[in-house]
């Protein structure tokens, strides 16, 4: 299936970018779960674009219009359906593309496809628009997690080369973020400023990578194989579009080193067992050991570049210069930090509605 | 849900490593499918234990005996299932591991999660063994894509530091591998197989990477969003034990870059459309570009080491020491490079039962 | 999952009878099938309430609003989400169900599932209302099936006691019915209405039983076991409310007889293979034989009578009498056939879709 | 998908009738729960065949053995795996099948689903032995829903047109049940028998009905729309072969009466709240409400009757005369109670690991 995620909750999100509305059902939730929409505007307003000086001009309020679901202030038990109306869409941008796709965009694969049948304005269904609606469910799940003390937060991890500090694995520092730009140390963050500033003024674009951490989890959450924690946040992440590189923990970084120097030892402290280090992120086997889950994603730079770039006519069947106009973010990784937090609240949601921990204890 | 992968195919794997057996259904193949029963054994054994100086020395012959789905040589469209007894069990040498849960394995999160009834004996579901019912199911799927013209290969990219040639990723050199260790860089292997040694010798384990690649993919194969190749590559994938990154392309170093250096953009040769370079690993906006799908696993080390660790005793509540004993590879890696292109397969071979590509061109 | 239907497609419908709005996403179907506005309204039509004597005088248009997933009248490869705005919404008449629950509707299930944070306007979620966005997803299927000559078609089987002529199990008459009030005995029909009017004029409500034919299916068509036409088409017709028997062919009566009475024999007609008599209801092993797909689906009385009724006061723990104000329809069956046919559909599409039917033949 | 059901637990059923065995995995089940070997033997001998003068000769001991997801007599949290080698096997009477298909049977569907790759023998994956791994699945959850009081009791409702006494609905008379040949009337219970004999004599068969009652369910379990009870029933009873109606508490009479004499009116009852009568079966909306749930399900005839029948040749294109010869059941309905109970069984342990009821009330 496609825009449908969830084996305990039921994700499904709709709408392209230039379209009628985006938005999203989220089925399979309890009643009774308190919904603060102040506070979920406050996080979707962090992805909201137009905020700052370097992401897209196009101006969106994301305010979204919640259709079923939510009663009183709580889920009333029936799916959550929310919808953000398209308001600021210019189609005319994008006449050409359907001939002459974009390098690094999914114009190409949606016209192979769907036949030339897509709506190929901004993107479409492609669009990162998109992950508006991520949030509103990520966010909604955010709130409930919190509710049992379990917090999300992300924080850039590097913009191009200029990394920031990294989090402390076992206690990351989650309350020292400031979210209209989350880095720990700030002098990287202004160097990451600048790099994002130089890009624009090159007409180009720029990666960058988010590092995320879960505290307040259960020891037991996640499922053996393919239901583990990691399988199940790859797989949400993934879907976030420019994602590249999802790692757990210390990642490739374990993969240079020997067992006796990665593996995370245990230790009773105050009564707990918790682990010395945290290279595997928190999970063992897929399952939460009850250490912080930590997991890094990488951003390849928005395709989108003003400078000149070889194409192809699709009608003509030979080679042809692009140059792209319209509006775009010379950096979408500030603004895909709370993207990231959304996955992550989603897949960690649907692993708790669905956990098989037993009750019982063997005697 | 848990040991169960798939949306198009439903594949259920099922055992412990010193259970009476392992195995696997696969559900929803279509029927008529030949089978070729040698060359999926000589697949296995790529997998198998016990075929040279760096593997444990546990030895199993992973001989599947076929318990329906195929006849005459086909699938006859019955859900396929297969098993493998296990043998060679020694479930004495594992009696402590549920008091005394070892460093980086899956001992301590199976006892909170399972309440001490899990199978503690060699790691039970969590063991490695359990990928060769994956690589049966895979086995399968590989043939079958190659009656398409589409192959999987695998090699090592890297074991500890010492990195191997990296594939050219837009015409990856499946030919030039050699099953038995998969490097480009004959030297590169020898060395490899040094770093290998040396962990052994000092009872230790050693991680490593493995890229894998796929070649002879049409364009449009995967859907938007959490349905794309990434997503279900990702999920599948880090269902294999020690998986902690899986990135595709030039993954982390696309977000290193700028836009303009690594768009891949197309290019019209022999009258195909192509890019010149594979960056994005021959998915754009998770559907498949016709350019080869390439993939990058880390792989953390194998916990086992002779080497005493720190651990802690559950039922004492302290710390306590740990020394294991029992048969164990140095280094996973060579091994896991079928069991990555198996995942590889049965992840394609899915979106290809599933896919929505249209059959209409628009007027 | 809940209101969640579908493994090839899937079906997600949302809202609340007196909630800002009903709606519904359809994920996973190709880009490029036609949508004809138009046709679709005229099946609405078929189910929207007002329209003649016999149903609630509620009035909604029910004209759906499409948010994505449809551009220049065909598919465009997004997901198909829709909404119909909730317009004639009275709430204040339903605000005592929540402690005195009306007997036979879901009030008392819903209130201790949802702990009172259900939203009880109407019947909420569990309206009757709801499978107004079943009817845009189902007429959208009926669409694309009848591209490909596969007409389906509904009518009333009998309304209390009062019978229709039966199908012609081996050639239904699909084309003599008349949408407005289908069955095939005119006089038969006028009773129905007398039916209807009688219960009407009583405060009461009366059952009655749908029977719905499927012609133009090719052979092969459904999966083994679960996943058999039977099981997905009685999964999605037990989602409509009130529905309390789903049978195929004969049906019980096939129960009463022997197997030599009730076998349907092959026979050779015009070089196709076809059965003499069609008591299995075009299924045998849950996969179609290319005859029609006949079933009958039982409808209890709606529950909303405006005779006084014993329930129980939540509160106060004690029996007490209640007598719903409020408009209803003495019988829904009428309006229930649309419904009917859009389940099939829906269940139909989803099959094909995902249908693993191989394009060999063994030699 | 097709031999595969649940979305908490996930049930994969494997093999054909003549293959090497049958078997099941049940993933997603909690570690802890007891397993009473003995119970499950005794609970699959009454589906087993061979054991009077009515059911087939065929004789197979149906002995299961755990490959997996068992450890000292307690589900261990890995998926339990479980499989039956088919001893007693005579492919050789079903040569003729794959040219000549016998009515009734699922012969003709294979060969045009599985294009001649199917296994044809003995139905293949399409027999009723199937049901034995069924039982399998549906005797543990049995077991478990035991455990918090949940019992589960079918018995025949009719055999050709002798019928049984009806259930209490509101206290059905689970304990008075003979296990052997479960009714409540036994003079009723020993026509059946004779009529049985009759259509063994004549080398015919018979049909009949079941009725299963499930006491002791807490209201509130089940989910709306498509994941209500009916719904998630009627999808796995439809997947045991020869059912061709499923209905819940009263079915198709409901259809025949006011909504006034239908109602089942709510009433306390030492403190509780009950129903006065329960025609809805014990479910309203999807939903249970604390009666006992009702539903009845009628079987057609088994198809094999040693009787000449038409059928057609495939190969020749023309009509032919089929006398098929082998072992069969006169009427398989007796040996059908327990595996409605299995999949009654199953459905209802499947809703309760994904019940979302709320834990909390509405202040």
């Amino acid at each position: 299936m496609s825009s449908t995620y969830g084996e305990n909750l039921k994700l499904s999100i709709f709408g392209q970018s230039h379209g009628p509305a985006i938005g999203m059902v989220l089925d399979g939730i309890p009643a009774g779960l308190p919904v603060d929409p102040d506070k979920l505007q406050e996080f979707l307003n962090r992805r909201a674009p137009g905020q700052n000086n370097w992401s897209t001009p196009r101006r969106e309020e994301d305010r979204p219009e919640f259709l079923g679901g939510i009663l009183d202030g709580y889920t009333c038990g029936a799916p959550i359906a929310a919808m953000i109306r398209n308001k600021n869409t210019r189609s005319g941008d994008y006449e050409n593309l359907k001939d002459c796709p974009r390098p690094g965009h999914a114009d190409y694969t949606a016209q192979v496809k769907y036949g030339g049948f897509q709506d190929a304005a901004g993107g479409g269904h492609f669009s990162g628009r998109l992950t508006a609606p991520l949030c509103i469910a990520g966010g909604l799940c955010k709130q409930w997690l919190e509710e049992s003390g379990i917090r999300i937060g992300a924080k850039l991890h590097s913009i191009g080369t200029v990394g920031d500090d990294e989090f402390d694995m076992v206690r990351p520092q989650l309350d020292q973020l400031d979210p209209a730009f989350p880095v720990l140390n700030q002098k990287a963050g202004e160097q990451m400023k600048d790099v994002i500033q130089y890009a624009k003024d090159q007409g180009d674009s720029v990666g960058g990578m988010i590092t995320c951490a879960i505290t307040g989890l259960p020891a037991g959450l996640g499922e053996p194989m393919f239901g583990g924690v990691e399988s199940k946040i790859a797989q949400i992440v993934y879907g976030i579009p420019a994602v590249k590189e999802v790692s757990f923990g210390s990642g490739s970084y374990c993969s240079l080193m020997y067992g006796s120097q990665i593996n995370d030892c245990f230790t009773m402290e105050n009564g707990e067992i918790r682990t010395l280090t945290n290279h595997c992120g928190g999970i063992q086997g897929g399952i939460t050991n009850g250490m912080p889950v930590v997991f890094t994603v990488a951003f390849k730079p928005t395709p989108s570049v003003s400078l000149p770039q070889q194409s192809v006519s699709l009608s003509r069947g030979e080679n042809a210069t692009l140059e792209i106009r319209g509006r775009h973010d010379p950096c979408i990784v500030p603004r895909a930090v709370p993207v990231v937090e959304a996955a992550a609240a989603i897949a960690i949601y649907d692993l708790i509605l669905g956990n098989t921990q037993t009750d019982r204890r063997k005697p």
